[in-house]
């Protein structure tokens, strides 16, 4: 049975958290990222984005500038904006966008190819380095702007610029005399045309995508045969057992590969669209690879903040259990991708481990990439940060211990704001017989299970409180299933419907309760998660992480902060039998709820000029108060730290 | 008063432990650097070091090849063939090193100029880069080689050649006419200027160390003038809040210097020279700044194995209490060159400290450096691998966990030859009144107490025991003083004289046990150091190490390694209150004291395919044990570690 997403229209996000988010990204995002690419912001060196667009476009002369994806820099700006007409109508800026799109078509060649590098500096050299350079990726980007663009307007302008230049690419790519057997160097296209094919029902993108993942990694290697037509005799810069080519997943045809290597964003954004196709053409091959790769991924890679990346040198996985704090990458986009990725599994299965791992990702480690302003951003998410050594070692130095100002970083910021414009598809999918609700964010969701109509009406104070009210409103009553997840932290959660307790031992499946029944308007659930603070572990493979313990509530990670705790946090210990508090802050950082409690510290008191000797430690107690990681270095830059030392 | 050193000639080392290292060293290392110098290894790439003096010499035609410090690899091996005579006389080596001796003469150029690279490649180009380039680098190794090679032959021919040399080089530098206000990119001349005074008296040279020491950080920033006398725009590679400066620690002038900075070889040796010229001179601000500088090493940037530069970028220092085990540099030569550091400040003060680091950095982060058939060679010292991690992680890729083959690193290697073969020099040193002894090596010394010529025979089984015996052997029977040094590490040390206890409470200052009596040949002294096990605490300010302990016992840090307890290190726990055992082994790695005792390991069970989760540590008894630290991997490769995490 095929899944249909919910889709942007579908759902209206009513809850606070998000709500606050989405106003930030509309607010300040949005048209802020408008005057970057337009070359307006006054100390920030220029994008040149569009820019480019009108040289390309014969209206402006000059050089193409910027980085060779640049032009991806107003697709997912673009998207956003698309986004964001659901929740925010705004026909000023939709007459911009428009504007946009109209130099868009007029960037294009009348082959249907579209991209400023090219056709402004290297008309001659298209398609010759897959690579590195990023046609594809660009390409992919712009369709999923274009299909984004296309449901919230209904305007097709941007889609049919999309099919056309898909049209040509299709023409480029395959085994055809005269077509070239390649793949990007930077996967995107292929979940893009997944969705292309979605909204268009051509299966020929759906088939491009697949030649694109089916060809990868085949030998001999694409990207040795074009090196080689180029004359290039450059040594790659990446290189490990597999070569050069696992920077890019490209080292194994992809129904070999086990275990999550090279660049992690490539990597999400690869497994996304494998997941895309295995669903919808039912190919029990991919389905296994994507979920073995799952379970590499969030069982053997994954950071408790859903950080995925785990090496600044190639922003890339490292191996199993290789996940130190202090040296991670875990890039925003990173974390933003296996959302998408976490999305194509339940549409796979519905097993919530998936949407677990989303929500973990959507609360943690990718917000955690913007400051609560909107106004500054992170591309690595440390797990602990001790600003002297990010300012004095060269190992740490991708560790910022303070967000960037949005100019030094054009790649996670757009991709923050057109994941947090459309979090609404993540909340609700809906079956032949089934409506299921991944997520607890406050909403109203216009469902169809199967012919039938169906309003779900979600009201939560989540993730500060666990009482979930939800209404279901069908067109007329009828017998169908909501499917609510039970998430994997939460313990004795009670589910109510109309007041009645539905027994969870006999219909949660895979994490999913099952309420099956004929259901009137107003119906009424409630669900209770209790939200309990938990003193999380990690498996003993995980070295740095041995004799700590994570503060976790519900589905925020917690850390400290040198703002309330003092400096040298690592000698900050937890018992564990200490009594953690929560409490809503109204006050703090614009309100949320923080973790307080009893611990110890260890004390110098003694040791003076000493470095090493025979000694006792001492500790002296102390009280911590941890605050979401998320919401971290908001206020005066400092150390933080997830993982806190235990007291056993 | 001023102390005079024990000279090589007076020490005839007789203990197993070192004996041993020396054997080695004569045996393997000596003939080994002889055959790289002369490209004769087979699989190792060419050395060239003997062809350039002789291209130098226009004995042959050709081009300079290697670095361009390439002759100091000569100059060292020239220093540790004259140390092994004292042990090893041998007549055929000296041959040998005579003909090198002549040919280095024969590339002299008439001025005096000596350097190979400079005469065969850029004959118009000498001193035009101090910064770079290794011209008083090499000067300085070979000074040492030349004292060396005077001290223990009797042959002035090297020495004489060097002092031409140092006539030519004191013409060029200074503040007259036509003089270069310079100073070396690399710290080494200074120290070997003091030796250079020492055997000539010549106090020329004394004034060069002292002047190349008092230029040093002085603005205008020489490697500035140069650079732009160059016509050099490079950007430097090294920057930090003082420019690129303080790599050479030339930031500031030295004596307003107080915090270790910049490379760490270079710094340890212009400390050496520092410390020298504050007690030949009797220059209290250098003696300060001596005291502060060693004070920030050893309290705040000192590795518990002696091992200094906690940083892989410029092979550096990095800032207090930044002390990572798993990332450190930690170079052999670092801990070498703290070792002749040690040794001046012992000269300026008898202060047991000194000695306490000299003997940790002995023990400890100079012999890990080589295997223990000398075949081998560390660069990077670490105190915790992961064999994984160092393959896979660039951030790790200078911590190997294998000793790399002699031809891969020419400067640690030989730099542990002569440090060895000269283990004797650092054995005992005499004033006017007293003789000291610094460490316990079994040995046979040759003093002059004032006028009094003095024999001392020490016996032991030092490390493995701590039961010294000394013989005292004054050539007629007078009144001195004997000083023992009481090591930190040592509590409830029992000092007898013929059998009568000296009460250590009234006779030990800073560090040292004071008899003073009238002394007859074959008084002896049995000094008991009980060798218990301790579990050392670092401060708590070092991060890395919180919660952890490190094993030692007596001088010897101890460390677990995977040949003995398994993979996953991090997970063994050790109770505080755990007995552990010590016993030597005869059959352990050619005979050493293991220690063994019980632990706990985490255990893994029930975890399954979980990455976090809400939980206890599950912990099962375990074994462990530990080997001396300088011992680790000498069998199959796999993980060491020396911070252990307690169970408190």
């Amino acid at each position: 049975m095929k899944t249909v997403d919910s889709k942007l229209t579908d759902v209206q996000v009513t809850d606070n958290f998000w709500s606050n988010y989405m106003d930030v990204v509309i607010n300040e995002v949005i048209p802020y990222q408008w005057a970057a690419l337009n070359d307006q912001i006054p100390d920030a060196p220029p994008s040149h984005a569009i820019k480019n667009f009108r040289i390309a476009a014969k209206e402006e002369k000059g050089e193409f500038k910027g980085y060779v994806f640049q032009d991806s820099d107003v697709a997912k700006w673009l998207e956003a904006v698309a986004y964001s007409f659901e929740t925010d109508p705004n026909p000023e800026l939709e007459k911009t966008a428009d504007e946009v799109i109209d130099l868009i078509g007029r960037a294009q060649e009348e082959s249907g190819y579209l991209n400023t590098y090219f056709t402004i500096n290297e008309p001659d050299q298209k398609w010759t380095n897959l690579r590195d350079h990023h046609e594809l990726y660009c390409a992919g980007h712009m369709i999923e702007a274009a299909v984004a663009y296309y449901q919230s307007t209904g305007k097709r302008k941007l889609l049919d610029i999309m099919s056309r230049f898909v049209d040509h690419i299709d023409s480029i790519f395959g085994h055809g005399e005269n077509q070239l057997p390649g793949y990007p160097g930077h996967q995107e296209i292929e979940l893009s045309l997944v969705k292309l094919y979605r909204v268009t029902n051509n299966k020929r993108y759906l088939n491009l995508s697949k030649y694109f993942i089916d060809e990868r990694g085949k030998t001999p290697h694409y990207f040795d045969i074009e090196k080689q037509k180029r004359g290039d005799e450059k040594k790659p810069w990446w290189t490990d057992e597999y070569g050069s080519y696992s920077y890019h997943q490209a080292h194994l045809p992809v129904r070999e590969q086990k275990e999550a290597i090279g660049h992690a964003v490539r990597a999400m954004y690869m497994y996304t669209a494998m997941a895309d196709l295995a669903s919808e053409t039912n190919d029990q091959t991919l389905k296994e690879a994507s979920k073995r790769l799952w379970e590499n991924v969030t069982q053997r890679q994954m950071y408790i903040t859903a950080g995925v990346g785990s090496m600044s040198h190639g922003e890339a996985f490292s191996f199993d259990y290789d996940l130190p704090n202090d040296l991670c990458y875990t890039e925003t986009c990173a974390s933003i991708g296996l959302v998408f990725w976490a999305k194509r599994m339940l549409n796979l299965e519905k097993d919530s481990q998936y949407a677990d791992v989303m929500e973990r990702a959507l609360f943690n480690g990718t917000i955690s990439g913007m400051d609560l302003d909107g106004k500054k951003f992170f591309y690595v998410n440390p797990l602990e940060v001790w600003p002297k050594a990010s300012l004095k070692r060269k190992d740490r130095i991708h560790v910022k211990h303070e967000r960037q100002k949005w100019f030094n970083c054009a790649c996670c910021p757009p991709n923050l704001a057109r994941l947090i414009t459309s979090i609404g598809h993540y909340v609700y999918s809906a079956d032949q017989n089934e409506a299921y609700v991944h997520l607890y964010v406050g909403s109203e969701g216009e469902l169809d299970i199967g012919e039938q109509k169906v309003k779900i009406v979600q009201k939560s104070n989540f993730p500060w409180d666990g009482n979930i009210n939800i209404t279901i409103l069908p067109e007329e009553e009828a017998v169908f299933t909501i499917a609510l997840r039970i998430p994997g932290w939460s313990k004795g959660a009670i589910l109510k419907v109309n007041g009645d307790v539905i027994d969870l031992n006999d219909d949660v499946k895979k994490g999913y309760a099952y309420i099956s029944r004929k259901w009137r308007k107003g119906d009424e659930i409630h669900l209770n998660l209790p939200m309990t603070i938990e003193k999380m572990k990690a498996h003993p493979n995980v070295r740095g992480n041995i004799g700590k313990v994570a503060i976790q509530r519900g589905p925020l990670v917690y850390c400290l902060e040198e703002a309330d705790n003092g400096g040298n946090l690592p000698s900050i210990y937890l018992p564990l039998n200490s009594q953690l508090n929560a409490h809503f802050d109204k006050d703090f950082l614009g309100g949320m709820t923080v973790i307080t409690g009893d611990a110890e510290r260890l004390d110098d008191y003694g040791w003076d000029e000493q470095l090493y000797q025979p000694a006792e430690s001492k500790r002296k107690p102390t009280r911590i108060k941890a605050i979401p990681y998320y919401a971290w270095c908001n206020r005066k830059p400092g150390e933080m730290l997830v993982w806190i030392n235990e007291k056993s």
